[in-house]
């Protein structure tokens, strides 16, 4: 069982860091729910809970009473502590006698995934922790959270191939129903619908997943489906992401509505096109096992700005994992916004986006997303890369 | 539009709380959304972002670039700002400019609604703030987060009272489908297939939404049915809650399963039944603004005592809204786990449940939850009242 298999791996990364102890303390999960959790618990957490593992391999769950059973189902903890009225005895009690000498707990500057402790919790942590003396021992857990992330095991890969897979099964039906006249908002719709009918997941917000943009005057990332209408000469692109058993595809395509007169597209386009399909079969060629995403990303960026493209605003890619945007390490420029992140190094079983972009003037933006996998060597695509425009003709 | 009502509803408790300014600070709200932000923004926000409302009604977004749009269309900000590498820069100028003395932010130790703010994004904050010796200014935002969930508006009661239209519908329709013989869980999979054909959403985690328990040997609340089959002779019960338009409803019923020769429920279980009703109708009769929620708790935590039975292991009630458990106010015991949130006093527009609880020995669990909202003078039911057993003949 997947939470059994990261809970091991977890104390595995504990003794790795040469850190004591971790402690995931969270309440009404479902409301500010530690991005951790699905990891570690098959239900949300209602009251005050602390899950501990250390790393002499204990593991314990201390919660209030009505989560108690659903966390012993489970079998993954050593001991599920119920409590009632609160859970300070228990918790201060344990850790007195574990009495370990760190104590990770999940925040992060840098890094939102291993940020999941509130500063609320954590100024309750403290107060609690102080009756004991063992405030000073709290550090960081976000090497812990990171590596648990990162560190795809084969259950995680297989679960995330299948969302690619209902993806760019999508992708295929999708490129038949486009076609001049037609709005992003009715592209956007077919999808949905599409998704609807196999009873699939989306993997961010519908807002903007998918997300559909044509021609020359487009919104840019991030923005909904509008009632603007394919035409002919249009580059249009469409970026979706689908969630299975809880983890995610994120993928974009580029497609071209050939002009009436038009049997083949114009050189201009080609090129752009052509442009983000080298840059990254280039950037996954650097990617392996120690190398940094900053350098990944500067290879990526430079290439697109020695076409004479402007360089693109936003990293060339992320990790994807239980989420579309997931992880630490990332393959991004030495940007204020993503702090250290770029500075990572890469490590096996990362799975990444590769999705570098370009304007071409008068047509649209060309981009493409794919999805590749770091091995120990290099890195693969699990994701069919895209190599050809898809042409629109009708 | 709610956005706007909510944003204009903040700026006047601002007013009424002395405080200049209230900062939202989030980043990729889909993975550590502050539970606040749907009241604000009407989708995600990825990167760093601030949204700050001052007492003097002025209105800003900072966002990245590419959230810019969306929020921009909304109209209920004054002023957008879209931003590419990073959020210190125009965050920082515009609080110089501004000069606030206080700066609300959102944390707080015993409101989880009130804790958005993760301690990564706090310590950001801290550095930043501390660059133009701004971080001694910072307060928790509690009372105006809890005030402007609290303080519902008509559009929010009507959501939720469509949604608790949809549940007692639900309800209805369930008595006719439990009988001797059917298990826990093939009475929640008929609920949730009514759920699904009519296109609604569960108010909180299907694994114990709907919870149903039945008989004496039943695990307690917040577990998932099991294959225990009703049994003539079984106190049933079952708690639900939908969510309409993003509000919710929490609804508990108590059915009786009588046996073949029973024409009559027995004395013991009508017992049970009617303490139930007549603790939750008086503890609404005393519920008024002003008064503290301990008080209502104590009088119905008494009463249930008075007649013999153990005290209920939870709050008397809740407060709901965009979450089954919502808000900060609670009508609770002194608990460590509660806090101070016993003794908020009441305000006219906030949404109750109430849900004592006893066990009949032999028979089960007697547990109703009606809602109420706090009235200028009292507190109205808002759900229909359970009064009577829900017999089951079969």
């Amino acid at each position: 069982m997947l939470i059994k298999e990261k809970i091991a791996q977890a104390v595995g990364i504990l003794q790795e860091y040469s850190i004591d102890c971790w402690i995931i303390f969270t309440r009404e999960s479902q409301i500010n729910g530690d991005p951790v959790l699905p990891f570690l618990v098959p239900a949300p957490l209602t009251w005050h809970s602390a899950l501990i593992i250390t790393a002499d391999g204990d593991t314990r769950a201390i919660v209030g009473s009505y989560d108690r059973q659903t966390l012993k189902d489970i079998g993954a903890y050593d001991e599920v502590v119920g409590y009632v009225e609160g859970i300070k005895k228990p918790l201060l009690e344990y850790l007195q006698k574990k009495n370990p000498k760190t104590i990770a707990i999940n925040y992060s500057k840098e890094s939102e995934t291993c940020d999941g402790l509130t500063h609320g919790m954590y100024l309750t942590l403290v107060e609690y922790l102080g009756e004991i003396g063992f405030e000073q021992r709290l550090l960081s857990a976000e090497n812990i959270v990171s590596a648990l992330r990162q560190r795809k095991t084969s259950i995680e890969l297989e679960y995330i191939q299948e969302a690619i897979w209902y993806t760019e099964r999508i992708f295929k039906g999708v490129s038949r129903f486009i076609s001049p006249g037609r709005t992003e908002e009715e592209i956007a719709q077919y999808i949905r619908n599409e998704v609807e009918s196999a009873k699939l997941e989306f993997a961010w917000d519908q807002k903007t997943c998918p997300s559909v943009f044509s021609g020359p005057e487009t919104a840019g990332a991030h923005y909904n489906p509008t009632a603007r209408k394919v035409e002919p000469g249009h580059i249009l692109n469409i970026d979706l992401g689908l969630k299975v058993n809880g983890y995610c595809s994120d993928l974009q395509r580029t497609f071209y509505v050939l002009r009436k007169d038009e049997t083949a597209v114009p050189p201009e386009v080609r090129k752009g096109f052509d442009t983000i399909v080298e840059t990254i079969e280039k950037a996954r060629q650097v990617m392996k096992p120690g190398v940094q995403g900053i350098e990944i990303d500067r290879i990526a960026r430079e290439y697109i700005v020695s076409n004479g493209y402007n360089e693109f605003p936003h990293a060339l890619g992320h990790q994807v994992g239980r989420y579309a945007h997931d992880g630490t390490a990332l393959l991004g420029p030495p940007w204020e916004k993503y702090a250290h992140r770029p500075y990572h190094p890469l490590e096996e079983g990362m799975v990444f986006t590769l999705e570098p972009r370009l304007t071409v003037e008068g047509y649209g933006v060309a981009t493409v997303e794919n999805m590749v996998v770091v091995t120990a060597t290099g890195a693969e695509y699990i994701s069919t890369p895209q190599t050809q425009l898809i042409l629109i003709k009708k």
